[in-house]
């Protein structure tokens, strides 16, 4: 019963095969298409491939198209292969031969590359602002709750009194660190690969620098051959930095999973926010977060699924690079929405008072009464020594305050330095001189 | 016959499994073991934990270790678990009771902290040097042979003229696009944890800003908690960067495994630099080139490998982290020896003259020839259909030059512009900076 | 602008975020579902947990549903969170209070076990019969093209003879060998799991026994707590056994792309089973190849994403285990699409004839005549300094034949007992036993 | 300063960068190296490519060289690249001419593979008896800490009672699943790829059916172009093998850090197989099992590592191949040791008594209340709201006992069963035939 056994039309399967999830993933490049011809046609223009008259109607038509994107008025019809087919088709069916012309001198190579280059860059854009909405969140609990202590673990075994300011603080700090990658990231994408063409260049005098100005990019992919390789090398690279928060946003989750429990009993979120059972009333199951984990998670795994497909291959394209789309574009609303929903979790969340006056946490505090005793001049040896003798004759009482006062320490959160590191890396990216650029070229 | 059932120190099959190879893989990290010290010491005689006199003791005694670390005669003890506890326990030996006391408000977890960190510094250093080394040499095999021309590959079938300056030129762009990733692992590396102790900060009053000015370090990893969990992220984040590189390397050998078969046979190598058979003397194997590929793609696994090993452990310091070592250091190692390699071999490569006379290649030229005709005015649509007549008929006559003037074109390479851009990147990692503190902390 | 700024229902948020993809993928369970609730209710019966009466008007509407389902008339409400909330809604509206009875004595964790796994017994005996098909095909061909040759490369250096006999024969005793895999994956899916609950068994007297019997189970997964922790080992293993024939139809693709590149030109496929241009007459596109590889390569990296989400996570349910789906059940589509496609494909190869005829591959046979020469009585070392020598002054004439007598060599390709090898793991399977044990539960 | 800028011989630099880890790696196939030559030379006699004299002495001094590796008197030295040049070499120092003539008929290519098929025989033997060995000790501990029961989770929320039977039962399950996944392994390495040549076979008339039967293979590696694919795949398909057995590990260590944590508290080992500190009395670092864990992941990490060296290759023979044994081979001991580690680890667990009296467990039991009462008559839903009403007015008074009689629960656990399953996988790897012709071939 198999498409080959019968008498039906050979294309068809080789088609859907071929196609793919193209029709439904490609609608999210719509926007970025367009604009990647707005930039070509001006361009064109310039070298005498459109007349001045051709430029204007097809700029129009354009804008129109971009508007119905935006409006959610577009769709990619089943008889169409692509977005990039669809738009042109669209044009032409609009306004006639001159839709043919935006083609010249570019191939659907450096189409879809330039494509994908402002699709990523509008992702990172949103990416970063939610990490920063998290990021500020996490701020202002670590300040909030700067003096609950809970207990900190080694190997998982209670050591050292830690406290709330420094938990939230430190996820903090990871996402500002997380945003280094992400600039890396951005840097790399924030090129522009139009005009390479197939991957070779063209015979036509092209303005590849006209082209980098309107589309806000930093500077150009240069060569075109690395601008065809940076096809796959800019998902490989997105996703690691993708994959960064990710990897902070899995250990947070995992650590609330953990304090959640009722063996430890930190921290509860409100019914409503968790899942239950009437008749196992102690049940909060923190499904929230155990779907932040598992999806992040899942972003850990994308580079090495994205370095899998593009491994060995030769230079030039090849048609394995259509599939890259598939895990990466869910991945990036997947993120978005794991730092969103964090955000708003972490909004409603409770920490229990008094954590540590819990006996078992009483040996928590034996390292601080040393110290405080070896700050006294008793010699280190010695105190540590008249310590260990009350732990072992049970007269050891714990201290009941903590007095940590150096850089990051539970006394001193240095948050206003993580903030100002963190803002440091936001505003290298230059958002706003790309946003300008973009809505020059829609205006 | 297994251990536990014989009459033997069940510690000693303990002991094995848990120290693992740490004795062999310490020794890279001695001197930054020595450097942390240094600082660390000095800092305790600001906030009286150490005296002057006692200071100057450990200092010289430190500096004589690292002179001996220099020279190579440096070993960890089979009785002594790591190099950390060599280093103290050489002191000991040396200076007697105040060799004990700089341990004081450090613990073992921010000691190797710092060490790794110190340690990546260096091999970061490294990685960037000899990446730099091999773009010089591609940048100028791509201005040397810019005339050479090559077939281009889509689908890998024959598609459009390149040039072995496009191709030697893309890889070189390609590794100043890799450094950047490299940048982002740099500035996540040169921060400082010295003093997060155990993960929790210490109750002793340390001055975490003067040990970071000390060690050339540009800030601090403030948040105790956030700089334990630096601890392998470093690692996976130094992982990903490598991994970019290695992919650029990866990518270049396969091409070259390509070229210099002999259905392509577009470049070769002296017979010294392959390994052949004297009874087919034809065959010039390629080993070098297939032994980077195989080790730049198990460097491309090596970021998911560290990815699984930390995955969903909660914050705090866990005994796994230990053995990320193993696979990042010598992979370490394995890169720059690549680098190295390819940069050797490259010196040695004999490219084929006049690859594109071979009438195979003859329809490479027809996008050539059609927008041509369409520069002199004939439209595109006539162009195109002359000139898929003259190519069925069998008159089509391939264009013997190319002209191509756009940017990063055949004609018009842009060596200089990624040689620019390649050191704005270079720019900013400063390690003249962190040389000059690390020089003057050994002074 | 989010969701917990405005005034909107959070729980909408929350229940977004957590249903997540389920409604689109559990479709594909729900067939499954409805078996394992005939099987469990039957059993519900004999321990008194449901009347005669109940149990009929139970069996006869689930068998309404079923056949709603395989009409393709089934789908999941939005209100309805997943496919056994949808079943169970159905039933209930049909039947009234019975309805509800069926959960007794399961909990919703086992239920989505045995689904999966009765789902998953499915896709294998769909991609064992597509791996059949292919290997048929590869046999068949390996038969009719046994004295084509074509040079067989070692470092992708022209080495030795080949022939299409092998190079379509190894393709097929890879897949019988894969088939060892795909076995084991069945083996560890085919054992039943109802009963464990929500991963600690029931208080109620549940007969295992009768329901692993009813389901065509091999036998059972014993321990409770280890049914649940079959929930992400299964999905593993099976995506590891899946990866076994996706890496040898990736492989296959690797060599059909670069066959039919011109610089190799052995093979070809009728133009419209690949993409050109009209303009670049040579040009023949492998894009199904390409896709084949591609889709493969992801495939090969699912293993390590299942291990990402999972590794780490203590015994017992954790809500991360539902997202294993999202990639997994694509999965198995794409790869029965890429076997069938390929069977599709390689019925229309096309194979050169006298590849060898060629001038650059008469050194192919310089091993050959050295042999000859040995067989012949002269001594190896001296055949072969006289072969040497005939090359070095170009008077060496290649043989014109091939005579490799020994198993599994061009001369003698054992296909016969490939196939017998294939046919023997296939057997092993039981596919038959388990259909009749669905066709009676479903009659 | 490199090499290239200074006078030296640019052959050491490629020849150490080529040779790599192998001297060192080799000598872990040295006796699978002689094994194969000993079977190769007899069959060699057979088709009159050696006399019975020369076979005689062959035989001879490879069994001598066998007893010298055996008695770990055998090193590859400096000069000699591998272990197969280093036997040779030993060979014709000591017999002469006939030495080099075990090489006719052979190339080092299916040496290697015959080589690395008989190594990973060995491997597999070895672990399947550790993994025999573990497993039997978590079914005595099953059997013996039956009636302790411990709180079961899911969410990681407290959830119904478990057991210690059910949780050791449920590892030792596992590993009889896994070992399902380490016979495919087997069966696939179980064949033999002697006399495949270079990949392409032989003109000389082996008997490859005979090597096969001498080496105790179940059968052949027909197709020689397919026995050159083994390579890589069957290293592959072991480590995911591997990967099943460490996955089973990972998780239960997962467990124990768990479980022996302050807060759970279930569990204990002696104070010298843990770590602690003098000052923190309650410190029991659990290192073993966090290393357990961690060398675990990495293993699971391997079957991917080897599948991105090898993806994409062609088919033939590559170099790159060499550089799989570097991680496996480290990762077969490490496994092994896990295994023997892990058994005498549980030879010394305390399990702590009554661990479910502690009031936050009470909930544990609702369910089990409900079902009682439904079992006696009362409607489930009545059953239902009863208990939910006791335990929402604090009278809830949990049952004392449980009883769970189904197969594979609490009062079932079936432990029977499963070491039957476990000895039926067992008893098809056959390792008694195999080891009977090896001692045939050297005796």
């Amino acid at each position: 019963m198999k498409i080959w056994q019968k008498n039906v039309d050979v294309n068809q399967f080789v088609e859907h095969f071929t196609v793919g999830k193209d029709r439904e993933l490609d609608l999210q490049m719509a926007k970025f298409d367009v604009l990647g011809s707005l930039a070509h046609t001006e361009m064109l223009e310039t070298i005498n491939l459109l007349t001045a008259e051709e430029l204007k109607t097809i700029q129009q038509e354009l804008k129109n198209i971009y508007a119905e994107i935006e409006a959610g008025h577009f769709t990619i019809e089943d008889t169409v292969e692509d977005v990039h087919s669809q738009v042109e088709w669209l044009l032409t069916q609009r306004i006639g031969e001159a839709g043919k012309k935006i083609h010249s001198g570019r191939s659907r190579n450096d189409q879809v590359l330039v494509d994908l280059k402002l699709f990523f860059r509008a992702c990172i854009e949103d990416m970063v602002n939610q990490t920063s909405m998290l990021f500020n969140q996490l701020i202002e609990l670590s300040n909030t709750h700067k003096d609950k202590l809970l207990p900190g673990y080694t190997h998982l075994q209670i050591a050292m009194p830690s406290s709330f300011g420094l938990w939230f603080g430190a996820y903090a700090e990871s996402l500002a660190d997380d945003m280094e990658l992400m600039l890396a990231a951005w840097k790399i994408t924030n090129k522009n690969p139009l005009g390479s063409a197939a991957g070779y260049g063209s015979s036509f005098p092209l303005n590849r620098t006209l082209t980098t100005k309107l589309l806000g990019f930093e500077t150009l992919n240069y060569n075109v051959v690395y601008a065809q390789m940076g096809r796959g090398k800019t998902e490989r690279i997105l996703a690691q930095a993708m994959s960064a928060v990710a990897a902070t946003l899995a250990k947070m989750a995992m650590d609330v999973c953990l304090f959640i429990n009722q063996n430890f009993g930190f921290i509860s979120f409100p019914p409503e926010l968790t899942t239950g059972s009437s008749i196992m009333p102690h049940k909060k199951n923190p499904d929230v977060f155990e779907l932040i984990r598992s999806r992040c998670n899942k972003i850990q795994a994308l580079p090495n699924e994205i370095a899998m497909m593009i491994t060995n291959l030769p230079s030039g394209y090849h048609r394995d690079l259509q599939l890259l789309k598939e895990n990466l574009f869910p991945a990036i609303t997947s993120l978005n929405e794991c730092l969103e929903i964090a955000t708003f979790m972490f909004q409603n969340i409770t920490i229990k008072d008094d954590i540590l006056k819990d006996k078992k946490y009483d040996y928590l505090f034996s390292v601080e009464v040393v110290n405080e005793l070896a700050l006294q001049g008793i010699p280190f040896r010695e105190a540590y020594k008249i310590v260990g003798e009350q732990i072992e004759s049970g007269t050891f009482a714990p201290s009941d305050q903590i007095h940590h006062t150096h850089e990051g320490s539970i006394g001193n959160l240095c948050n206003e330095q993580i903030t100002d590191a963190m803002n440091a890396v936001l505003a290298q990216f230059g958002f706003e001189k790309v946003n300008k650029a973009i809505a020059d070229l829609i205006a």
